[in-house]
């Protein structure tokens, strides 16, 4: 999916919605268990249920990874029910992997010829040779954490630079180096505020991955204001805010009522932000 | 395993290599791929064979993520194999794993509890939050990535701030508030050289896990020279010159002859320069 093909879908369902399937065994309702894979029929509910109202999802690798080869299979299933069903939906890998050339090409191998995603979040710390094994697979995004949600975000990616550049602002020039907007995303998260302006000085044209609306309290409203673009450039992400909406056997459905409130106020940002 | 552990084993065994599994289907030897796990096999041979000459193995989670659930599979037998035959090995997941706090849990209890690993591989972008919850497993280890070997390190891990203050410097100091010296290591490559000497400065009795010596181009002798401390403090990690020092049916044997005359080298090393 490239980048036009993307806003089609957000002009086309009026929403830029990512859930985010950070499905842990230990908050999925009890009756669950009695499947065979109880992650993976969490999964399926959750999808259909929000489907309508999201262009993405966004599975997070850790919490399949933390259930051993079971995890993984559980992993492998939603990708492949959500490919299979919804074939318009864009699907994030959020692995935030990074490593020497030889090691990202087999991380990149892993969720692009392998898993067949769309987009994989990738960590700049290591470098230009980290992230490059992962752009040689046309029309997949690598979506690099630039200046994240959480209160750590401060420790390392707003030191400045001599010349008074911040790591964040290098990251995101720097980066534009190694691969064009149709090809790159970068992450920022929505408790960022008016750091967004910022951004979009550096990277007009990017989409951004944006994690932190809900559980973590970032403002949908803000993340418009500054971030939005003539693309919409957005993917705003919500997991627990939907997905555990609900603990009682009417799980899917409390996720589509709070999905559905998300993409109703997304219809009310475009209208109000879309230049 | 503590500090003190480590450095018992490096005493007694003459040795600080660490034996990289990066075990790749592609390079390993043909007649392998009879059997139903050859990464499994591959290992086994090269754990026996390197054994006496190493004190830690580090696999590289991309290489067994990228053969999916198979993959998987293969790693928890390798973990399960060192463990209960070399129990005094210390085992590594290179993993380079990073996110938010909520996040950070899963990938932590996945690795210390779940594969019940030695230590983990931490990328430090996010900040202490993003680390924390690695930290909170006694006699569990945060590797945390400071000076990679790789050339992309260049882009954002020796950019200076407003003090001068370099960003793998910064990680040095800062982390250094989040745990003590019996708890957290560092990533510094082998190709730094006398990078070394400033790592030193700011953290003298870290062990440093030290990848880049053999295919990368990183001298022994300078980091040890540089690096080496009063405890070795080093663990010098060799991957592919070790394991794919040879791709015939002799491959293990090989292999054990090339840990060996990194062990040699090793020994000449702590009588030269351990304090």
């Amino acid at each position: 999916m490239n980048k036009e093909q993307i806003f089609e879908q957000i002009k086309k369902k009026e929403t830029f919605l990512c859930v985010g399937l950070d499905t842990d065994l230990k908050k999925i309702p009890e009756h669950l268990h009695e499947y065979d894979d109880p992650i993976f029929e969490f999964n399926k509910a959750i999808i259909n249920a929000t489907a309508p109202y999201c262009v993405a999802f966004k599975p997070n690798l850790a919490f399949y990874e933390c259930e051993g080869v079971d995890g993984w299979k559980s992993f492998e299933k939603t990708v492949a029910y959500i490919k299979q069903r919804y074939p318009d939906q864009f699907i994030i890998a959020d692995a935030k992997r990074g490593d020497i050339g030889n090691t990202s090409e087999m991380y990149a191998r892993s969720f692009f010829d392998g898993f067949k995603l769309d987009a994989v979040t990738v960590a700049p710390y290591m470098g230009e040779d980290s992230v490059k094994p992962f752009l040689i697979y046309p029309n997949k995004w690598v979506i690099l954490l630039a200046l994240t949600s959480n209160n750590g975000s401060a420790d390392f990616q707003l030191i400045k630079d001599e010349n008074g550049e911040r790591m964040f602002e290098k990251v995101l020039r720097i980066s534009q180096s190694w691969a064009t907007d149709n090809e790159m995303m970068y992450v920022v998260g929505a408790t960022q505020g008016e750091l967004f302006k910022d951004v979009r000085k550096i990277a007009p044209n990017h989409f951004l991955l944006v994690p932190g609306v809900g559980a973590q309290g970032g403002s949908l409203e803000e993340v418009c204001k500054y971030g939005m673009n003539s693309k919409c450039g957005l993917l705003v992400n919500s997991s627990r805010g939907i997905i555990y909406a609900d603990n009682s056997d009417n799980y899917a459905q409390s996720a589509g009522e709070e999905a559905k409130k998300l993409q109703l106020e997304m219809k009310e940002m475009l209208g109000k932000y879309l230049i």
